[in-house]
């Protein structure tokens, strides 16, 4: 038997909603990042505070976890949508800290889009966050980070094509390749958590 | 206590069984693709069909799991061996979609022999679905499977090796290497599913 | 209820310590693969021959975790050790192999570092692991672990950044990536063991 939304159990829903609020923040730093003129060094600082901070709630998730004999939902699901807020977290704040140490002065106009829709994920996922505890109302929201995630897709491929066209010399290609490969990465880790949330919606349900 | 081989779980090996005989297609697609004077972007379009049927098999595959409480094997080993197969068919897919996207001419003929050990790994795969059912006869399969994964990692060595030799420019050396990445990842996936298989034929005997 | 500490629980011990201790084996390995003017191929032999010996413990972990009605920790926990152990070993072989492979003369310094970081992981690994019978002192393991691991990632930034700071041409850069990328993973992946191990000692506490 498990029993439900208990105060104790309450929290993860609010650790989980603190993960996804920190996406928002941090898609927000990436766009002001690659805005031409910013301070990219400052916003790369910012970010790794941003990471930090959601380091600490994954622990708390993590620690807890450990802890409890009872959980609002599957344990290995829980652990899973942790670890899966965590990896996007994580790409985010790689690309960031590329773009700064790598130097690189002009991003293509397709990474422009590429960050628009992290941003776009990051905040459809804060907005699905508080339903978790209702499990109402999620299908909406996954099947848009599906499409999402196609579209990132597209401007993914898009921008290899880009960067192989001959435009740019092959240290060039090599570093702006490694930023976008951790772009596509955080896309698809929404996509990572969309499905596990899915997962949990379907057992619940 | 669980209740095995009822109507209702035969369809997992079904859905299984699906997903291996479209790795053998898929297979087949990359050995055309590959072929000098191949129409490659229709190919690749088929290559692309492919996945989004497998894509459906998988889905279809976590949903059951997610609705059962009855199973004909671990809930944890169907997962994995669904996820398994899923990815194999991304790694052949993003490979195809590579070698169109980069419009790489001539690919060294090491390559060849990637694609036909991927398709010897699909077959092998393919005709051990079925035995899935008896958990019987499935020892020669795995170890066919680790001796043709080790085959794959002398030639994408010997390729590593070619690539970095001098005979091609910097740019074409990341473009290649892209593409034979994702066909070794391929042949590991192989022996994931393999591994996945061991261990459910360990703990059914 | 769980039993422990019975005859047949106990080679999960050793079997880890093996595992640990055959990490620092091929840490040193690593240490001499870099020296200047050593038998790099040799190294390279030995080092193959430490991850087969790996394997073979992780599969005897594998096969009797399947077999085993009573563990002496969570069974997931127990899978997770050994393949977490195991994928330290993979990119520590995968380092070495490359080295000879890519015939790289001369390594930028920075990697010695690296690889000093990696010698001192896999030490306090292999320290830690006889204190999983009793679960004391864990601790300041997992703290030093993920010191070192931030102090791997200082490192590995550096020599990104000097690696395309215009002092190599494309494709040496593009092949002592490939290595310090491995080197990376590795000492990531000590942190993985590290975290496995204080999630284990958390829910037995």
């Amino acid at each position: 038997m498990r029993l439900r939304l208990t105060p104790r159990e309450d929290s993860y829903y609010e650790l989980f909603a603190y993960s996804a609020n920190n996406l928002v923040t941090a898609s927000r730093l990436l766009v002001e990042i690659i805005s031409d003129g910013s301070d990219r060094e400052a916003l790369a600082e910012k970010m790794r505070a941003c990471e930090h901070a959601g380091d600490e709630r994954t622990h708390a998730i993590m620690n807890r976890l450990n802890e409890s004999f009872i959980t609002p939902f599957d344990r290995e699901d829980i652990y899973r949508l942790a670890a899966n807020l965590d990896d996007v977290m994580d790409y985010m704040e790689a690309a960031a800290d590329m773009i700064v140490l790598y130097q690189v002065e002009h991003l293509p106009k397709e990474v422009v889009r590429q960050v628009e829709v992290l941003e776009r994920a990051a905040e459809l996922t804060a907005e699905a966050m508080p339903r978790l505890r209702s499990m109402k109302n999620l299908t909406e929201y996954w099947i848009e980070i599906n499409r999402l995630e196609n579209q990132a897709d597209q401007v993914y491929r898009r921008l290899l094509a880009r960067l192989f066209g001959g435009e740019y010399d092959a240290l060039t290609v090599m570093k702006m390749k490694d930023i976008v490969e951790q772009l596509e990465m955080a896309a698809d880790g929404f996509e990572h958590v969309a499905n596990t949330i899915e997962s949990i919606a379907v057992k619940e349900s």
